[in-house]
């Protein structure tokens, strides 16, 4: 205080940049003074320091939060996250390590939060609120209420994550309720409630929960703000919902919206950006600038009742980002607690220190297949009733909802196979945590190459291996490829492995450095043209294709699933 | 959640309102739901209920909150406020207990805690920060940082409250910064920094102080919530700075607003009104309606976190004004959490239970004159050195800041006595404690009455017994009015008892009902005018002559203290 009062001298001063006050939605020509960490001071008053930086007359604003995002996303350890993130003007963020969660439980929230320890950015959590998000599918872990109590004695734990359960808090399931209890005793509930609208929502804010991320109209935006959430405008790199809810923001309604981005792929993260992308975008499609800047810091911090960041405001740390265009937000420099953290795009030399002695011994060799398996797991007699459709899978690309259409099968040797011509490919999810053995196995249409078999062992949300293909020796390679590398994503052709990207931690993230991840992701897409594989990242909807809590039919390792019917079906339509 | 989302049947339902969403700030016509005293939905579709109100197109608003009062002001105890302020529409109040605290310390406070509970209206509290608030009057209590610790242990406290010894903070004195801290760790620290500007204000809000209520102009209100303050426009009794401030609103930066009253009179709370009265004060003043009703209610709750009150929402309490006019905002009906309290400004039979069994004994006699105390304790020797000038106080009724004028004094027998020809009165502050026997003797201009005395037990913020009279007789017998009744105010003229509102709680409360305050008010101040004084209400200035505190020549139980010096001064110039 002797250093704000101007008694004492500020480590850092800049002086002749346009400040970005968040709380008027203004811009001041101040200066802004730093000390240990902390905005000291902002004013007009000469402020004294012992370095001086000369923005000639650029912006200065607070550095930008995502609300909400799975690190496991990007594939990368948070370290390498943030080496990547940072440079884009990410000084803060909440992680919720939902993924991680559905394979090891509580050891796998502990690596991703040990792992965030003393990196360059305000990490915060939130305790993953759905584990196992479904009952129709078996992932590696189950979590009630009182697993997640100790999480939240540590103060960067900020809320009980996206509550997906809707129909669970709606409908006063008991041990979803102990759940919220938990969240609104020791912080705040983050909600997951996709078109609910009318009374159902009444009930879901009723319980307690405070914001939604799911949003996809302005009109649906709008009625969660009228009921007093906090809405979260969602843009990553699986659900882009920016353009749609953009309409539903105005001045005084401006305080009630955040920014997130939910999922991130680390090409997009390194090639589009992260925050810093959707604050751009908003401003092109016609939101204030300023309003902007508010939403990506001070807004998303209240939410979270961290008073201590998301302003330049004294007291507050001196997280910052210095830009020239308020037009085109491109931070040239990025502060987190007054130390320079990136410039002109890059990492500065030593702002991240080493990787933390992380013991992640708990999340290695995480895929293990049944016993037995192999390429006649896959096979699918035709039965004794020959004729009769089946069940297929329609899968589009560009959505996390998929179809359900009836197709004449293609019988060979008295089993069902995939038929190319039609783009009738098998779909398989094996169970790989080593609980269960089951095998799920279904088609699906809309994935168009003509050879070959794509694998994952990212498959929301519990995360099984996933496999589609046009033969199963090459499903079968596909799926032991992936054990050994223990998890990942990986094409096969005619027996050979034309791409891997290895996921070695749980099954979800690379233990690489983050260009390295990205260059192994840019290979594998490169694989996948190879094939003839039109879409161009199909590891995105093979990975939701097992996710049994988007409408309309799925596959998990238990079998097909009607998500609307809330049941297992049959692959024959007649049965 | 079963009354919410439609499957179980509500108490009560509002149908035909137009209801206040005070986070869109809009106009909805939609039904209003009610089970067990919350809100079980707010829609278009219809709610099934025991009970139906037709609103007849008459508005439905959140009930109104003040953010900052000092109940004692009211001279009425916690029910008593209730039963007055209830039918104004206020179903939210922070009460700082900052003057029977400076009297009896946490006994007081605890007093107006436990005669707290039961009423119906959301009381919060806020631990008092400076008792005692100056080194320059003996008050009857001392609270250090671990006296106040335990309060924080009952949910309904809130903040620690208006810190007024900014410079002690921005300063950085060690007690202070520690009920700062104390204040951070267990809920928040509310503030107080009238005038504060620049790198000083800086360090204030540097500490983590978040709100000021002593705003008197625009500019300076901007630049408070510019640095992250929450800024209270207040409109009270004795400060009443609304129509400055209103200019500093916006649409954009109105979150960062609320409303409180500070001090209010028994007699303006019933006549005037409220919150009710400060928004309808707002919206003549030109402040938009919706967003009046916001600062009222949504922004208040979110400065002290609580999320269940403050909004017509699904799970908040159901807290309700109905109203007819948007432009002259008068509750017909009020709730409070579903029941109905008041009806056309009248309290409903039981609203209000009997008074809860609270032992107030601790509070009774704080009236302690010193041992010897007459007349003659007035005496001031004019002093070998005949001749020259004295300070005398200047004061304006209608402002807490006093002046400083020289005059000469006039000299009876040896002795400084009053000249009610020239307006020049003496004043004098009697340590009442019990705990130091200090007799403030000055002489103070502006009360302009030609005969008799004026006594106050409540004298901001040591509460000393203060006293002003054309002669020593009937001060004398002022104060001994007042000791006998543990407390009030009164009007004395040639030995006769022209008016007495007794205050026998801690010398600042009633105990009586609160028509019955307000009546004995209404005595007084006719008494008052009966002796020919010429303001309104003398006492008001009067309760603040002694706070050391404000500008500019003050006169406590220590004597004579210049404000700006921050010393104590002699009745003489020339000493």
């Amino acid at each position: 205080m002797s250093v704000a009062r101007g008694d004492a001298l500020a480590d850092l001063v800049f002086v002749n940049g346009r400040v970005v006050n968040v709380f008027t939605r203004k811009i001041e020509q101040v200066s802004v003074g730093v000390f240990r960490g902390r905005i000291s001071g902002v004013g007009t008053e000469q402020i004294d320091a012992a370095e001086t930086i000369d923005l000639g007359g650029r912006y200065l604003a607070p550095g930008l939060i995502d609300a909400h995002m799975h690190v496991e996303s990007t594939m990368m350890m948070p370290r390498e996250f943030v080496s990547v993130a940072a440079p884009h003007g990410t000084t803060g963020v909440v992680f919720d390590p939902h993924e991680i969660a559905n394979v090891l439980g509580m050891p796998g929230i502990k690596l991703i939060m040990d792992a965030s320890v003393g990196l360059p950015m305000n990490i915060m959590l939130a305790a993953p609120s759905c584990v196992p998000s479904s009952m129709f599918e078996n992932s590696g872990a189950r979590l009630e209420a009182e697993d997640l109590e100790p999480m939240f004695d540590d103060p960067r734990v900020v809320a009980l994550a996206e509550m997906m359960n809707f129909p669970g808090v709606f409908l006063g399931d008991e041990s979803v309720l102990a759940k919220v209890r938990l969240g609104l005793d020791r912080a705040i509930v983050d909600g997951h409630c996709p078109g609910l609208s009318g009374p159902a929502l009444g009930a879901y804010v009723a319980s307690g929960v405070s914001s939604d991320h799911e949003c996809t109209t302005a009109h649906e935006a709008i009625e969660k703000i009228g009921m007093g959430m906090r809405v979260f405008l969602r843009e990553g790199s699986a659900a882009r919902n920016l353009e749609a809810l953009i309409p539903a923001v105005n001045a005084q309604n401006a305080s009630r919206f955040c920014f997130c981005t939910d999922d991130r792929h680390p090409g997009d993260l390194h090639r589009e950006g992260h925050i810093d992308h959707v604050v751009r975008k908003a401003i092109r499609l016609g939101l204030d600038p300023l309003t902007a800047l508010s939403m990506a810091s001070l807004h998303a911090a209240d939410h979270y009742r961290r008073n201590d960041i998301g302003a330049i405001a004294p007291g507050r740390q001196a997280d910052l980002i210095v830009f020239d265009d308020l037009a085109d937000i491109r931070p040239s420099s990025v502060y987190h607690c007054g130390e320079l953290i990136a410039s002109d795009g890059e990492l500065v030399d030593g702002a991240v220190s080493a990787p933390a002695a992380v013991d992640d011994s708990c999340s290695r060799g995480s895929v293990k297949l049944p016993s037995g398996f192999g390429a006649a797991s896959f096979r699918i007699p035709a039965g004794d009733s020959a004729g009769g459709k089946i069940r297929v899978i329609e899968s589009d690309p560009h959505q996390l909802v998929t179809g359900e259409i009836h197709m004449e099968p293609r019988i060979e040797a008295g089993n069902m196979v995939s038929d190319p011509s039609r783009d009738l490919l098998k779909l398989s999810v094996i169970a790989r945590h080593g609980v269960t053995n089951g095998i799920g196995l279904g088609f699906v249409t809309g994935f168009g190459f003509p050879n070959g078999a794509l694998a994952s062992t990212v498959g929301h949300d519990a995360h099984n291996l996933a496999v589609v293909g046009t033969n199963d020796s090459d499903m079968a390679i596909a799926a032991q490829v992936l054990e050994d590398a223990g998890g990942g994503q990986c094409v096969v052709r005619d027996g050979e492995v034309l791409g891997l990207l290895p996921l070695p931690i749980a099954g979800l993230i690379s233990d690489r450095a983050a260009m390295r991840v990205i260059e192994q992701q840019d290979a594998l897409l490169a694989a996948v043209r190879m094939m003839g594989c039109p879409i161009e990242d199909p590891f995105m909807p093979l990975s939701f294709l097992p996710l049994p809590v988007i409408p309309k039919l799925k596959l998990t390792d238990m079998g097909l699933v009607d998500v609307g019917q809330q049941r297992i079906v049959p692959l024959k339509v007649d049965c």
